[in-house]
């Protein structure tokens, strides 16, 4: 398997952590977003949607990251990504889109560009734009899983998961300004810190990967 | 069962197609998002996200739209909205979280507040705005259709699935400003077409919910 990313890119840091976990071997192919190699037209071929990540399997493209890990839970089954029961995956895919779809899409580069160029909005703007939104998201998660019960040492129960795979990345983004303040968000936070001490998400963090700036 | 949810949110059209699609029988319960009703107490003690749609079944609580449909497909599979093999699967959710995450989230009404306050936009570039990623996403989602072969007559083979479910609000959301061209995407349309001649598409449709203004 061929995974197309970015290092810096919390989608595709998921994808590294859901492979990771499974124990599944894959080379790394990078598309650099800065230099906005994701809309070449080599790129474009791979994924039309000009997003990373993507995922070659023998030949056939999988495009999402939800999508890629989904895929990869259904077809190496073990260690499972999703809870058994039909509550505890609803629970632990509404974990996931909180991340993936209420706060990340939002704070992304090429949102955040199209705020600098055209509207015209400088670094202080933009800093508060992005605490913003992963303030709100957070907000409702930490009350979530601290509130629900369903939480164990991970997101849901004592093994690591598809929530805890999207939450990890976006505890990095949310690091990235010092203005925003981590403190209010004590079970997130614990979360991460376990997450942490597994060598699948260790692995795959940003600074590890070959194309790390 | 009873879904929450809002006449204009996308998210909740979504739902309530996917229920129809089902043929299960559900009461609404109505929260006003102009009016801030999502970030009441009373809301916020059903969903701490304070998002629409919520669903409640039998007194737990599912939120987000993909996983509330995801769930609804686990618990009565008949008939599928997802096909039965991993690679269609993939597919499907592919296509879903192409609208869900990369267009629908920067184009949230919340979004677009906070565009005019405090960033302190006018009509004018939140309309550019608006389209601007609905652009972006149906390009890619018009190529992926169009080309890969896996459309029929609608957008994964010829039945309804969570793809079509997500296509059909976002295009009612394409059709909000006239300055959007929708020519260049006539595979979009034409399984958009298709949906709307089935009950459970038309009988989601905002303006036919009981809170519609």
């Amino acid at each position: 398997m061929k995974l197309y990313g970015y290092f810096r890119s919390s989608a595709a840091f998921r994808a590294r952590i859901a492979l990771n976990l499974k124990g599944l071997a894959y080379e790394q192919e990078f598309i650099h977003l800065r230099k906005n190699v994701q809309r070449s037209d080599a790129y474009l071929a791979v994924n039309p949607l000009g997003l990373v990540p993507a995922l070659d399997d023998g030949g056939k493209i999988i495009t999402q990251s939800l999508a890629i890990i989904e895929y990869i839970d259904e077809t190496h089954p073990e260690p499972p990504l999703l809870p058994r029961d039909a509550r505890g995956r609803a629970r632990v895919r509404a974990l996931a889109l909180a991340v993936a779809c209420d706060i990340h899409p939002i704070d992304n580069l090429r949102v955040l560009r199209y705020l600098a160029k055209p509207l015209g909005h400088g670094d202080h703007d933009i800093e508060s734009w992005f605490n913003h939104w992963i303030k709100l998201g957070f907000d409702g998660l930490e009350e979530t899983l601290a509130g629900d019960g369903g939480a164990g040492r991970f997101c849901h129960g004592d093994a690591p998961g598809l929530a805890d795979v999207c939450l990890v990345p976006q505890v990095f983004n949310a690091k990235r300004y010092p203005s925003f303040d981590l403190k209010p968000y004590p079970t997130i936070m614990r979360v991460f810190d376990q997450c942490m001490t597994l060598p699948a998400f260790d692995a795959a963090v940003p600074e590890k990967q070959p194309d790390a700036e």
